[in-house]
């Protein structure tokens, strides 16, 4: 699919500061991409996408999780999980991108997972760090995204479970044994 | 078991330091279990003998963790893991003391675990503010752990998170899930 058509598809689904969001997610991503080694072209599309659901209704998306047997215990956590795997499962269905490189990008872009693809870490990464993020830490994740992809990605997750523990808020399990598995390869 | 045979019998397992330590984790226990109503001295004695496996050498303490069968990840983790239930073990078998509920407070002591009992929260809390400790942030344990266990308890599994997080170390599974059950009771 062309970025242009890409763009306006997903134009419709989200608000206006979210799709200014996800050009910059877009341009990062395929920055990073270019970088790392990525498919770039896969990169653009998932970061165009990765949004798609965010704006459902969480009745439907509660459904589509039960009805689709995604994970269970993601209703057990912070709804911000769910546009995720949600979307992954819209984009094939209603956009009809069924590329699983690029659906699976969508779905960890929150969570992540253990065993990221580079793809799905170019994605979580360019999510944490576009250039209309402006939050404690973020600049020192861009300047380890120049460097290193999985230290910049073990930066942005402890950053996330930090920030979920000031708040006394559950960590997403999948959330911690990404972690666990970057810092454990090294 | 009368506390001054328990603690000579501690006393030859363990440094001298650590021993003062242990001072101090029966003395902060001890005041715990009567604030929160636990067993003062099944208190006495997990906190005497928590630390009784520390000085082992990490040989025989892998041996026991896979001839005993206990959790084959804790080989993949931290070694400071190891005493704990190691010690246990060991408390059991040495030393003669057979009740469940003191010698799962040692057993859980660093890692800590799903549904905690009330002990086990004791012993874990005595361990992080006893007052030999200085850290960062332990006086606001210390401050919480005067008006509600759970609270205090958190703080000090987020702070034990932060700190591993901070040195790329990994979190073992089990002190996440002791953190997730007590933020997701609130």
């Amino acid at each position: 699919m062309e970025r242009e058509k890409a763009l306006a598809v997903v134009e419709k689904a989200i608000t206006k500061q979210r799709y200014q969001h996800t050009l910059g997610v877009m341009e990062t991503a395929i920055s990073l991409a270019k970088r790392y080694g990525a498919d770039v072209k896969k990169a653009e599309l998932a970061a165009i996408f990765h949004d798609y659901a965010k704006f459902r209704p969480k009745d439907e998306m509660r459904k589509i999780i039960i009805e689709q047997n995604m994970p269970k215990d993601l209703l057990e956590y912070n709804t911000e999980l769910w546009h995720a795997p949600v979307g992954a499962y819209l984009v094939e269905k209603e956009v009809g991108i069924s590329d699983k490189e690029i659906l699976d990008a969508i779905r960890y872009h929150t969570s992540g997972r253990e065993n990221m693809t580079l793809l799905e870490k170019v994605i979580y990464l360019a999510d944490y760090i576009e250039p209309g993020r402006s939050f404690p830490g973020v600049d020192e994740v861009r300047e380890l995204a120049q460097k290193d992809l999985n230290e910049a990605l073990v930066q942005s997750i402890s950053n996330t479970i930090a920030f979920l523990m000031k708040k006394k808020q559950p960590i997403y399990p999948e959330t911690f044994k990404t972690y666990n598995a970057l810092v454990m390869k090294n």
